[in-house]
Formats: structure tokens, sequence, C-alpha cells
């Protein structure tokens, strides 16, 4: 498998950072995690935005033209033969001098990495189980509105999902409220009307989510953000999840409870399987 | 300058991880920074049983025997010629598969580093300006009990503070309560009695924090831990940090106001001073 790293194609080998890479040291960066299906990056332009806004956030120099990573991205999927994938863009704040001041740091870390994935059968839509995490997020954290690498939270939640043998980590936030699960937004069907938590519970706004307002809004459903405790969860029509690596992928338990399922997720699953392959046709 | 990685001592160039490392993509690891007088490690057992106890609420193996820990930190002070320094530990989960689940990800990172350190002149201590950040860490926080590799907040807070000109930021918590400045605890003195915020703040338990603790109580000193909102601070007869790299170090402004200064905290700089001194005697 080969690395993009500062713009150049390496072995896999050959695909490292200094020890005093920020990134390495306290997470100091961004990442986006991009579908690419027929050798074409899905939603590119909305990752590129939020990658923009938290390198913006974080006062991190995306250190090439933007037109630049889309043709890496590119080349980097087709170096690796991988015309079905997942791919990653890590941008560090790279090396600096000793503590967290951000000073005389400059010169960030770009590197671009392909994952296989495996591909949905949109006959056959994997249902997941969730439970949730006894993690909380801060709620309304202004960190939440972008990718960043400081990921503990979710990957402590994602433990514990691993732990229990399900798929994913339920988060709530300090408030108590449901927030999203440990990479992907989460959804709930109550009287055919679609909802989601609101940016302000500390959702990270998926470029996915995106895709499922404008899918729900083309099918005529209303699709709205509200509030939710964890124990409303069980009583709606179908809950699901949006996920870059796998799309809308509905829930048939939830902390051992088995959940309704609802033939408008289905629905929903189908418009964005159609999406996906109309926007990446050659 | 050379560099301890797995257990080598290796120029610096070649201290490199890879760019799968889960340290590197997730902030996911751990680290200690120690300071090293006469070639000792000033209060090695506290960091070790700090890192210990991070290493168990991670879930990550520490991946090698705690006394080959210290040999290696002293072997690469010496190494780097420095006897006067500080020491980092860096200690993340190392490469696994893509995702935030820890499984499969068995091979943990171990990197250690020296970084030279301006020794405080004990007759002339600096004075410190203080600004409050506003950025907040989330109260009660389980992770806040680690030193651990997500240092996003304190980095925007000690940007806030560069830009301002400012030595240390001041962090509150979701409360609004007083917590601890970006890389150093906090104190303040009233009626000649020591407060600080206590650890269900939100407090990372600083081991220099815990040195203050001692000091004071040798002192006769009265030392107990307190709930504070930021505008109450400035009444105080002092406000002081403790800090790895300087010890305890008094401030002169908090937001553009002047701090009243107390020889009480005179009084524990030059205790402080005398322990670290005596404790890394030959």
């Amino acid at each position: 498998m080969k690395v993009l790293l500062q713009g150049k194609i390496v072995p896999e080998e050959q695909a490292v950072v200094s020890v005093f890479d920020r990134g390495f040291l306290y997470g100091d960066g961004l990442f986006e995690t991009i579908r690419v299906i027929n050798g074409r990056m899905f939603r590119w332009p909305q990752h590129l935005a939020r990658l923009q806004r938290g390198a913006e956030f974080l006062q991190l120099r995306l250190p090439y033209p933007a037109d630049q990573l889309a043709n890496w991205g590119h080349e980097l999927a087709r170096a690796n033969r991988l015309l079905d994938c997942l791919l990653r863009v890590n941008l560090s704040r790279g090396v600096g001098p000793r503590g967290y001041s951000p000073k005389g740091a400059d010169r960030p870390t770009l590197v671009m990495t392909t994952h296989p994935v495996a591909d949905v059968d949109p006959q056959e839509p994997p249902i997941w189980t969730l439970v949730t995490s006894s993690h909380r997020l801060p709620a309304g954290d202004p960190l939440a509105h972008f990718k960043t690498s400081n990921k503990l939270k979710q990957i402590l939640a994602r433990s514990e999902a691993d732990v229990l043998g399900a798929n994913e980590a339920l988060l709530l936030n300090t408030n108590g409220h449901v927030v999203e699960a440990s990479s992907s937004n989460l959804f709930w069907i109550l009287q055919q009307k679609i909802w989601t938590p609101g940016i302000s519970a500390g959702v990270l706004p998926g470029v996915t989510r995106g895709v499922v307002f404008e899918i729900a809004r083309n099918l005529g459903c209303e699709i709205a953000e509200a509030e939710i405790m964890p124990h409303e969860l069980t009583e709606a029509e179908s809950i699901f999840l949006s996920v870059t690596s796998a799309g809308i992928v509905e829930c048939g338990w939830l902390d051992g409870v088995e959940l309704r399922r609802s033939p408008l997720c289905r629905k929903l699953q189908m418009a964005y399987r159609e999406l996906l392959v109309a926007e990446t046709r050659d």
C-alpha cells in the first residue's frame, strides 16, 4: 500500500513522521475520511470545506492548494488500485518547539492514505447493534464542529461497544442529551418525520448527515433537529446512523432492546445509494 | 540531540513513527514531562504512577518494565549531556487498523526526548502574566485525571495567551469555575491559607501540585481544595502556578489586573527549591 506524504507518493514503510510532530504529541490536527467510488471522491467539496473551517479555527495553514489535494487523492487511489475505498486526509500542525504553544510550528504535515472498504449490498443492508457509552461529550463544544485528531472519547466509547460485541457506541453529552455515535451521526423516525440532534448538542456536522437532509427533502420527508434523552429513543419507529463508509445503517438493538424498523429507512438507503452512484459516474 | 525510541537511542532524524500510529491519528496516548536535575529525575515515582494509571484507563499496555523506563531516562539524559533538562516520556497505542476501535493495536510506541530548560534564579523568580481563555474544559471529565495526548483545548488556550503576550492561559470549566492553567496548576492565597481547585473541577493532578501540598504542610500552612469563580481570584493575596519546568511561579497580572503578591509565595518557592536540590543530590 502506498501513502501520500507531503505531496509525494511513498511506500508504506517510508510513510513516517517525526516523534516531534504535534499530531503525535498532542493530537494537534484534523482529518477527513472520504468515500471513493469508481475512482471518484464522493462529496469532496463538503469534506474539503470542513477541513478548511477546522484549519482556520486551529490557525493551521493548509500547506497546498485545494485543487492539488483533490488531484493527489485521485492519484493515490489509482496508485493503490483502489477504485472503491476510503481516502483519509490527515493534516497536523507539524514539528514545533516543546510545549503547547503553536508558535514556531509552521510547516504542517499532510498525509493521505487509502483503506479498503466492504461494499454494502443494497438488497441486504446491515443492521447494527448500538450500546450507550459511559463517556460524555462536552455540550456545546466549539471543537465538535471539526474533525479534529483529539479522539480519545470516541476511542473509549467504541472500545466499550467492542467489549459488548456491538457495532457502534452512542454518545451523550454532559447535559445527558443524545449527540451521535462514535463515528457516525444518529437519526430517528417518529410519526414518519426524521429527527437528528442539533449541532449545538456537540454534534460533528457529518458530510453524510448533510446528505441525509438532502435525500429526505428530495423524498418529500420532513426532517428536523431536536433534543432527545436516551430513554426516548426506543419509542422511535426507526433509529439509523449516517456513516461515511457504509451510508445509512439502521439499528436493530439499543442496549439490548430490540428497536422498531421502518420502510422509510429503507427508502432513504435506496436514495442514498442512487445519489452515491449518480455523483461518481464517469 | 538523541531520542529514545522503543528502547533504542537513535539520532533525532531517525526518531520517526508510522503515519498509521494512533498517537498521530487520534492523540491516542499519554505523556509525562519530568524535571531532570543533576542527572536525576525529580519525583519519577509520581510521574510513573500517573502514566500507569492512565495506561490502565486507556487499556494501553506499558510495553516495558517500569525500572527499564527509569534507566532509559537517565541514559538518554547522559547521551544528550543534559544533566539539567526536561525529560518527556510519550506512550501511544501504536499502529492499528483504520477506525477508532483499539482492537488490533497491541504494540504501543514509547518515545523519550530531552529538552533544555532555563534554570530559575531563586533570587529573581519570574513573575508571569495570566489571561483567561475562552476555551472551556469539561467539568468532571474522567480523562482529566491523566496526561493524555488530546491537548487541543490547552493548545488553543495557550495560543490565546501568546496573542496577548501573556505567559499562561487560565482555563475555566463548563460550569464557569476555575480549573487550572494550560500546562500548570493554579493556587491562590487567602488569609494566609493556600487554596487550589479540587480534582472534580476537571483538574489534572499535577506532580508539582502534589509537591506544593507537601511543602505547605511542612511549613505549617493550611492548604485545601475549593471551588472558585474567576472574578473572585483577584481578591487573593497571591496567585501562583505549579509548573514542572519552573516550579512555583507567582502571577503578577490576570487579564490586565495587577495582582497582590505574598511573602508566603516566596517561602514556598524557597522550600520547593530546597526539596528539588535535596532529592536530586548525589
